[in-house]
């Protein structure tokens, strides 16, 4: 799509076309459309994300527990095999397979590990998930947002031409 | 310090041993010397992260701002040499030298780079400046509040005998 299509649509078209953007929360769509028209795709995905800082915490953590877990995505699982993670066994948690990794990060913080491994080596993947496994609820609530955020540019620069 | 210390100290006390635990913002040590007595020092870190978190845009603002930078800290300056920075010349900021990969982050965002180094190697800061200078200015604000909870976690940790 181009950003004339986009700034062109009705409301309800664009939250059918967007709404996925961000993770089964078709209510940042809705919020985003109301700034239209957008300048370029820059000020698209600032909507986007404005619209989840100030979706309050309820929303946010629902959108954070709507995402899937680093295991359940088939990308992931093949980049970060179990093999791969007995080869670490030396780094702590590193003889913990991926899947135990997202049991005890959901255990520990309520929602799932939300990364955007775009650019992200299987090496950074699992260095971030030990780090950030040892970090407080506060800490992580923001890493994930952040994270959520980070997805949500990456969609849109997908699905819209700039 | 002992946490049955701090639990006993006046609450002007309290804030001169503890105020510069978030850098320059006495006010977070103020705010979590009200949470006490703490059970344990879990219980003291996420006294004063909560206090960023809940302590509003401006003051947060000002805590992103008053960090210095990370080419100005020896540590770091030790760590991420120039020559260093050239030798990842393939690798688009690689050319960079730490001073101007600040300068290039301040300028986009309005306060300095800030990551808690403690755990990451040179390569790992090198790859996080580097994702981090193409994200937004709300990912790189929830980013970096994270990160100055982290530091606050390291010292109080540093300091407090759990």
């Amino acid at each position: 799509m181009t950003l004339e299509e986009i700034n062109a649509l009705p409301d309800s078209d664009f939250v059918e076309r967007l709404g996925d953007i961000a993770e089964h929360a078709p209510w940042v769509a809705a919020r985003a459309a109301l700034d239209r028209p957008f300048p370029d795709r820059d000020a698209l995905i600032a909507a986007f994300q404005r619209a989840i800082v100030d979706g309050g915490v309820f929303r946010q953590n629902e959108l954070l527990g709507a995402h899937p877990d680093l295991a359940g995505r088939a990308a992931i699982a093949g980049e970060v095999t179990d093999a791969s993670r007995r080869e670490q066994a030396g780094a702590g948690l590193g003889s913990l397979t991926t899947e135990e990794l997202n049991g005890a990060y959901r255990q520990r913080f309520g929602f799932p590990f939300i990364l955007a491994v775009r650019g992200a080596d299987k090496h950074a993947i699992l260095a971030s998930f030990e780090a950030r496994l040892e970090g407080t609820p506060d800490e992580e609530r923001l890493t994930a947002l952040a994270q959520v955020l980070r997805i949500v540019r990456f969609r849109l620069a997908d699905t819209v031409i700039a």
